[in-house]
């Protein structure tokens, strides 16, 4: 016999209906039922059902539209970016990057890959290499680490712009891998003449390194991703409240 | 006649307790009366009550004590620690700061400071130079600029240790500045003779700059402050969702 699950209600749901969505029995973009039907078929009542939607909200699985009702929240370019991507431009702006993929390999994970992404020795990754281009210039120079298994038959074009959205919203349609968080360690190094070629850059310049480990709905490492940032004309915008 | 109020109903009640808070009338660490008692007092549903204590608890005003009632939040160094210092080693442990501060000077704001901190042609700023030692070394030198208007007589001691708690309560308790929100913008830049002098680096080491604009609970700028973090043996995280 199972033990009773000692979790509390609200979360237990969250957990059901999370798993219909990673599960894609609740699609992308569709309207999920009315709460009172729902909370019906759950056996729960309107308040455990509402505090359990707020924390899908929260974590941008599901999307109310004013007086139109509550949604599958689909993963656009525009929503991946305004959630992942911090950088600014000296004004404060957002910038709009280009991505540039160089290369896309598979082997087996270096140490470092294997522990962050919690792999076994000798699991492999696909790693992409690549740039992002912003306001005319390269100013990231990143290496994406993805466990294999996760992402089997994983295709990336090789030229620019031809992935015309953000990977993040690739991961979902190719291969149903919802992100919803990130841990980001900055530390702050010097151009090699890797960055030096990629950036444009003399070598040594101070550059921030990003080293990002993304989690999927599921609550799986699903993403190692080392990126370079040029801060000569753009910042890293954190907002603390 | 004054326009009727157009926000929201919850946001006018969060912003009448909010100016409690800041007027201290409500005072540090006092228990909040019951919510059915302020709701009447304020003549709103006990809905809108609480849904402006809810902001005023994200924002770290108040605070709820499980079965013991709501309180004006105390804002002890562990809490300002934890909410505004980002720092840790490459373990992903929090580190401890001491603060060693080496100058404290007044004198007109520069033209940056007066563009951040929203100042008049020639306001005065108190500038504090100070570095904050963890895990036995140096690892951060910076200078705190505060518009002397809102912190007048400020004193504070030029010794190690001596400030036995963080600047942010010494704000609110000598000054009655609370800080409720930062913006930081993050960059790489290379140690000059005086940072290396503070860091015990040599000088071209690549720091991390994180410039950051502290915002009190009336959102006016109250501070810049601009750190530089020797990112050798420690990190600066950020979490994502």
């Amino acid at each position: 016999m199972r033990r009773p699950d000692a979790r509390p209600l609200y979360v237990q749901v969250e957990a059901i209906l999370n798993d219909r969505i990673v599960s894609g029995s609740w699609k992308s973009g569709q309207a999920i039922p009315a709460e009172p039907e729902l909370a019906a078929e759950l056996g729960v009542s309107a308040g455990t059902l509402r505090r359990a939607l707020a924390r899908l909200e929260q974590r941008h699985l599901i999307e109310r539209r004013q007086g139109r009702g509550t949604y599958v929240a689909q993963q656009t370019s525009q929503q991946a970016l305004g959630q992942f991507f911090r950088v600014r431009n000296l004004a404060g702006r957002p910038v709009d990057p280009e991505t540039v993929i160089t290369a896309v390999t598979t082997s087996p994970a270096s140490e470092e890959e294997a522990r962050r992404l919690r792999l076994a020795p000798g699991e492999e990754v696909h790693r992409i290499d690549r740039s992002r281009v912003f306001e005319g210039e390269p100013r990231i120079a990143e290496r994406i680490s993805l466990p294999a298994a996760f992402f089997p038959n994983l295709t990336l074009p090789l030229a620019p712009k031809q992935l015309g959205t953000e990977i993040y919203v690739h991961y979902r349609n190719a291969h149903g891998i919802i992100v919803v968080q990130a841990e980001e360690n900055l530390s702050a190094t010097a151009a090699t003449e890797a960055d030096a070629a990629i950036l444009g850059c003399p070598v040594g310049t101070p550059l921030l390194l990003i080293e990002r480990v993304t989690f999927d709905a599921a609550g799986r490492p699903v993403e190692l991703r080392v990126s370079r940032l040029d801060t000569r004309a753009h910042r890293y915008a954190v907002e603390i409240a």
